[in-house]
């Protein structure tokens, strides 16, 4: 980087907080994606109108910026693979601004770590539902660019469901603010509603208002042991059909089940087909235990070999072990993990599991499946051994056939984690010309200098 | 309109499909805000492709189209105010394509009108909780374009939080898919989420795909009495922190209700400065006495000098025939009505309504409010006589007022009108320059020749 260019970030934020020594280059070149690409440096802006001024320098110098949370995403969003100079709020803009009792509401900045958030609402008595597996270290900045889920979103929704307001900054260094404290709002262009999920590319976002909700006084869980993975699927959309809504619906399948087992031994059973966990909460437990009989019955209509219900928090926490370590524990069948999180409408997930196993036998690759099916969210992971080439080959094509097959399903190539880099040469797979074309657009629109996190999601 | 364009129009569509006759013109000039502007002609498409087809001439021509739905909008988003050609959905594509029972999704055309949605899916146990009071003529992609509200906000949100996906075309004819049938989609910038309560600027939405939830099996209706506004404002965000989540909580002040009594002779108390109606809904009685027990004693906390809950469905429709009828009823205070939909945080509903009450005085105006409180959104109706044009230039002069508190205390101009003509003199009070240029920015992109209902929401 032009020492001009060093020399003004240092000027403006202090040396401590401009950044461009090897160190801080290694620090900052990852995420969970494992690919690596140095940025040119790294600022921590202590403010907003830091950002803003940031912003102007490298818009009018054309120098790219790459926002960024904890670099935990799995698609690369946070990655400068293009270059450029890494924009963190790790150091300073990271506080619970305020927690507004009356309107149920918490105001923070990009930073904060979500589950900091939680906590701190739930001290209070009040809720904020999204909780991304990450949720110890991500942040609700990287969480809304890329509206994170999480375990709750069956009954709950998705980061999006929770962002009243923001603050941001536009690559011009324009400060803008985007909704209300106000549960509706119908003035002006859904700026916010753009700005989620658009993985840094648009704005800086510097300013979070989110919907807090009433905690729910009490929780249960169940867990139902399927025969095969079609038997589980049809458990779960019948559920929800039957006017239950539970918080979570997650399941794994034999692979999952027997990679847990192989490495903690919890007593799952080895030769079931799947198996589903089920959350349900409210505040009255003569609703949830009528729930609970609900969900048992279709469970067991649709084949369920056995139910069993958590008689108390220990054995809750033993059951979503299992889920909650599958990703680890699935490491077992490959040293490199193709790890997608595609997402079909529910009544889909009985043929999107056949085809993916299908698929697994023709490119002769293990496909251990677990996820959200509550939401018809399955984490797909391709599992095959970093050294072999030619497995590595086979694998990327099996999930290039895996995304065919969600898209012709009516599904989506994700649901939580993005585009990123990582699903990029994907997009034409799920969406036209046409539409490409008006990406591209609004894209222009926002950056037209291109300064904002270029060359991710296929743009 | 140039007889080249007329013919044009009449071979696409046919000639009972493309009107440029005076008796159309009259027919599609009006809406509810009573202002009439006449249209070059009225265009019924029959299909997409229709669409298609259309917006690729018009866009190649500089001809202007106006979306429209039933009419029913308060703010002239359905007017040529600007001159141009109607667009209406009434005549083909007003149909439920879907109702999709495993995935609890409806699949709709733009022209389908509100009430035979909700009929179809209850029929099916299902519900779709949007009822803006126009309910029984306004359509589905009115509704969207909008972002509607109505009367079951407070718990179950808006429109915008039931649209899973749209179909739409740009001005340019492309037609492009936005969002899909899965609770979870992150794949590209959200479309959907900027079209909804663009007011038909940005593309002409043609399929709209709705989230259904379970049909809630019991309803009740409690009304509480309080001696002033102030009081009843208290209550109701106190409601909502203690926990409860009603279906609605809507206030009528005191001029309300005595132009109610004036009227219908409900026997509602007129002296009371303010009554609260809230639903509450669920599958389990229990919970719902319970939840009516903690209303019971926010309000009587409160200041609560009555509280009544309806033994049966005839004392619950009678104590919404009050709220039902109200904007009719007040008419009694003035022949011209200056009705507007402001929206606070709820906390700030007592110092907004303190507020109302001082301008009111000041201009020598009569406010009644009334309104979906439980949302912090107030029905604020300025009435003044038509025929005294010194009282018209102070009911304006009160509106400014009202409008510039409302940003003040962190609302907004519009909770669920938009706003179309009526409130684009406005927009300044509630954006920024920045803010204005970015909507400009947005549109432009969308929309480069500027076809597409031009002039609408201060653009």
């Amino acid at each position: 980087m032009d020492s001009k260019h060093i020399k003004f970030f240092e000027k403006l934020l202090g040396e401590e907080n401009a950044k461009f020594d090897k160190a801080h280059k290694i620090a900052y070149c990852y995420d969970a994606t494992k690919k690596r690409f140095e940025p040119d440096g790294v600022l921590f802006p202590r403010c907003e109108q830091d950002v803003s001024n940031i912003l102007k320098y490298c818009n009018e110098n054309k120098i790219v910026i790459v926002p960024r949370g904890a670099g935990s995403g799995f698609t690369g969003g946070a990655l400068a693979a293009s270059g450029g100079v890494v924009l963190s709020f790790e150091k300073h803009m990271n506080k619970i601004l305020e927690i507004d009792m009356q309107n149920m509401v918490a105001v923070v900045e990009p930073g904060l770590i979500n589950m900091k958030l939680q906590k701190a609402v739930e001290e209070m008595g009040l809720f904020y539902p999204p909780d991304p597996a990450s949720e110890n270290y991500s942040t609700i900045g990287g969480n809304v660019s890329e509206n994170a889920g999480g375990m709750r979103a069956a009954k709950y929704g998705i980061t999006k469901d929770y962002v009243m307001a923001l603050r941001a900054v536009l690559p011009n260094g324009d400060i803008i603010r985007a909704g209300k404290r106000t549960i509706k709002d119908v003035a002006g262009y859904n700026i916010a509603g753009i700005l989620i999920a658009s993985e840094g590319s648009l704005a800086v976002i510097t300013q979070i208002t989110l919907k807090l909700i009433a905690k729910p006084k009490f929780k249960k869980t169940a867990m139902g042991v399927f025969p095969s993975v079609n038997a589980a699927m049809n458990a779960v959309y019948k559920t929800m059909a039957a006017g239950v809504t539970p918080v979570a619906m997650e399941f794994l399948d034999n692979l999952s089940i027997n990679a847990v087992e192989n490495k903690f031994a919890k007593g799952l059973p080895r030769d079931a087909g799947a198996i589903l966990i089920s959350d349900v909460d409210g505040s009255n437990l003569d609703v949830l235990d009528a729930d609970l009989d609900i969900i048992k019955n279709v469970f067991e209509q649709n084949g369920a070999t056995e139910f069993r219900i958590a008689k108390d928090e220990k054995e809750s926490a033993d059951i979503w072990f299992a889920r909650r370590n599958c990703s680890q524990a699935i490491t077992c069948y490959g040293s490199l993990k193709l790890n997608e999180d595609i997402t079909v409408p529910r009544s889909k997930l009985p043929e999107l599991l056949e085809r993916i196993k299908e698929i697994s036998a023709k490119f002769k690759v293990t496909t251990p499946c677990f996820g959200h099916t509550g939401d018809g969210n399955v984490h797909t992971n391709v599992m095959v051994d970093r050294d072999d080439p030619d497995a590595v080959k086979r694998g990327h094509e099996a999930i290039t056939e895996i995304f065919k097959v969600a898209v012709e399903l009516g599904g989506t190539l994700s649901g939580e984690h993005g585009i990123g880099i990582s699903k990029a040469p994907f997009m034409n797979l799920a969406f036209s010309d046409e539409e490409m074309n008006l990406f591209r657009t609004i894209k222009k629109a926002f950056d037209p200098n291109g300064i904002l996190n270029p060359n991710k999601m296929g743009l």
